[in-house]
């Protein structure tokens, strides 16, 4: 099979921040998952993949935190839209650089709302040939307690879908923090 | 990153025998997932991949079905041993020639177990990069009767797993065969 006369292998790829260090950096596992996924599939067939890189953000329940007033205007929630879009741009450029710098074609957008609902409704509508989900590799009993997306996506996805495991030296000391 | 630099990908892919056709024919999702992994990841980079076959044989409870007599001698148990490890050798067989016509490095070999905890079992020894396994896509009623293999190893398995789903239009008239 010669490359170029094949469309190439569409990979979507989760992406969303850290919940230690916050925007723009990367969590752990969603770097885990970008690195694997050119160290072992990409590899040097540049041409033969495409990358999507969807950054889901959590609607703020209470986005006003850090505001000195709750009197809130239609330009207040502009604003907040303008920053939390700005902060996933952010977010996004990190993977979108590496790529263009390995030479690996791209595209990288933002959804808001329930991340594992919306990763999978994203897959339905765009068709990845699969989809890469880091995982932070909880055990049965943290997983009480926190989402888990990557389990969701395995389950529901239309689409074959591969999560990458945080290798244990790479676990901050809590390891719902990623 | 240039290929012949690093060790190829290690793929290991569980196959098994058509529940309708039997040996030496492979299941219809042994060879979607085969075909999944040559066209999707593969593709042209030949030198990038190793694919590892697995062939997990079943201990048949009463092999006897086809003899005349149920009074077995040791060379009784010998030759149906033989014809076992002949009939997965021929299943086998047709992945190791399809990857010598494509120039693509494997290695294949028959274990005898239940699949899943074998598959599992044979990850932890051999290591791969990650594991490719088929599934019927059953629905959640289909699945309590009979075994999936599949999802048994997305959760234990200790490295990534992706499963490939049968298309719709290559599944037999009764979705539990495969």
């Amino acid at each position: 099979m010669e490359e170029g006369r094949q469309p190439p292998t569409r990979v979507m790829i989760g992406v969303n921040e850290s919940t230690i260090k916050g925007y723009p950096n990367a969590s752990i596992s969603s770097r885990v998952a970008f690195d694997w996924t050119l160290t072992k599939i990409v590899r040097s067939n540049t041409s033969g993949f495409k990358l999507l890189f969807l950054h889901v953000q959590v609607p703020d329940e209470d986005g006003f935190d850090d505001m000195d007033s709750i009197y809130a205007s239609p330009d207040d929630f502009k604003s907040l839209q303008h920053r939390d879009n700005a902060r996933g741009i952010h977010l996004l450029e990190y993977f979108v650089h590496r790529c263009h710098e390995i030479g690996v074609s791209c595209e990288a957008w933002i959804k808001k709302g329930d991340p594992k609902e919306v990763i999978c409704h994203e897959v339905m509508r765009v068709q990845p040939d699969f989809l890469v989900v880091g995982s932070r590799g909880l055990g049965p009993f943290q997983k009480v307690f926190v989402g888990t997306v990557s389990e969701f996506c395995v389950k529901h996805a239309e689409c074959p879908v591969i999560a990458i495991k945080r290798p244990p030296g790479e676990a901050p000391q809590d390891p719902v923090d990623d």
